[in-house]
């Protein structure tokens, strides 16, 4: 394995991988984004910084590193073409594929194909972080009941078909009732706002798959104690996922965290 | 024509449905839902009120006012078991189609072949109110761009699936990117929401089609002046609806409404 480069955006997950490699005793170096990466996980890591839209300088900096192998690594908001800046290099990947794309299904997947094209290999965080994969089965001590199980069943048909329209991959499911379904708001706010959703009796379930195969390289789903509290407050039961494709930031905690509230965090087959 | 029953809950549309059987001289009785309708409208029309639960008091008020025809008229909100307290009449029908269909595609259906078996019929709003139907085509004088018609087409697959799916009927559109899609928050906290998602440029769209056939008689969407307004303070650019399915409550009104803010408001064939 050559050198891997870390494209980091927002949230828990570069952190995590640059933990993972240190532990490897594997050579990395990071690419944060401006305004997105969080600069606290810079501090002693070899590393630049580039705007989302300056691809060129981003390929010459990776390049310059030694850089054999991408992951992408945390959260990016969706730019507009205004706020996007981009540069010669983004330019002409956008005059190709139309600015139109920037909402369109398939933008991960011909970002992808360009780094490629670039020279590197682009590798899903699944295969840095192995030992924090989700695996098929209940990952504390709590399983979901029957009506749960159909709630589960239900939500995976839903995103399923989400995830096919390229829309969100998380949907809220009650004893049947789809609460709320996911679009660009994110998985927070479908949570937040399900608290004022929920009918009496059993609470509901989320349920989080990966993109379809082409783009998930680029963005799987990640769950964390933050996810746990999240659906707690919205008075869920519990959180089915991706088993194989969703990665848990923080294995112990979120075990303990569900654990304590009869939660359940279940890894499952989407079919 | 026979006596036309209307089951009235929350909104705009039993009054409609009023003014119309008046204006064509056509005898009627409201059977009003506790809670849900408005008791202003049951001023000097015959009616009663019941609680969404007592199905068979319900179907007795039915038969001794005469009642020959059925037509459903406003919101109701989806119940819980325990919210509906159904009587026995109402726990046969339960007992037959299962608590679990509250949630469940296909409720509406059963709900509908449950009247028409107690020898009503059940007719759309839109066979009372034809004037008020909208009709394929632009309302006022603001046809959308290129860009509009795009985020429509895109919308109404994903408006289609979401309806096979009994989820919702809405969904906003944005330059290609689905900003919010509807289950059971309703139009009103999707286009609120909207608001905190919009991107720059060209503004969205709000594409909402009816239900899928066999339930449409029982819940047309409506649009109106409100509509327009939440639309607009959500940064859209129009609205499109499925032609020859949905209830304008105020053509006049909604047509000024979005003129004089360059909106427009289509009426489409969902194909």
């Amino acid at each position: 394995m050559g050198k891997l480069g870390i494209l980091a955006g927002a949230g828990e997950l570069p952190r995590r991988i640059i933990a993972a490699c240190r532990a490897a005793d594997r050579d990395f170096f990071v690419l944060a984004f401006k305004g997105e990466a969080d600069p606290a996980i810079l501090a002693d890591v070899p590393h630049a910084t580039v705007r989302l839209g300056a691809a060129g300088e981003g390929f010459r900096l990776l390049r310059e590193a030694g850089v054999a192998e991408i992951v992408f690594a945390g959260g990016l908001k969706r730019p507009t073409v205004t706020s996007l800046r981009p540069d010669w290099r983004a330019a002409k990947f956008f005059a190709r594929i139309g600015y139109r794309a920037l909402g369109d299904n398939g933008l991960l997947s011909a970002v992808i194909a360009e780094i490629e094209g670039e020279g590197f290999k682009v590798v899903g965080a699944d295969t840095i972080l192995t030992r924090d994969v989700v695996p098929r089965g209940i990952l504390g001590r709590v399983a979901p009941d029957a009506q749960a199980e159909a709630d589960i069943a239900r939500g995976l048909t839903i995103a399923r078909s989400l995830g096919a329209l390229d829309i969100g991959q998380a949907v809220v499911v009650q004893q049947g009732l789809v609460l709320g379904v996911e679009a660009i708001e994110g998985t927070d706010a479908l949570l937040a706002r399900c608290r004022e959703l929920g009918r009496e009796g059993p609470g509901g379930v989320l349920v989080k798959i990966a993109k379809p195969q082409q783009e998930r390289r680029a963005d799987l789903p990640t769950i964390g104690v933050r996810t746990v509290e999240a659906a707690l407050a919205a008075g869920l039961r519990g959180i089915a996922v991706e088993a194989g494709s969703t990665i848990v930031l923080d294995p112990p905690g979120i075990i303990a965290a569900a654990d304590a509230a009869d939660f359940f965090v279940i890894g499952v087959e989407p079919g």
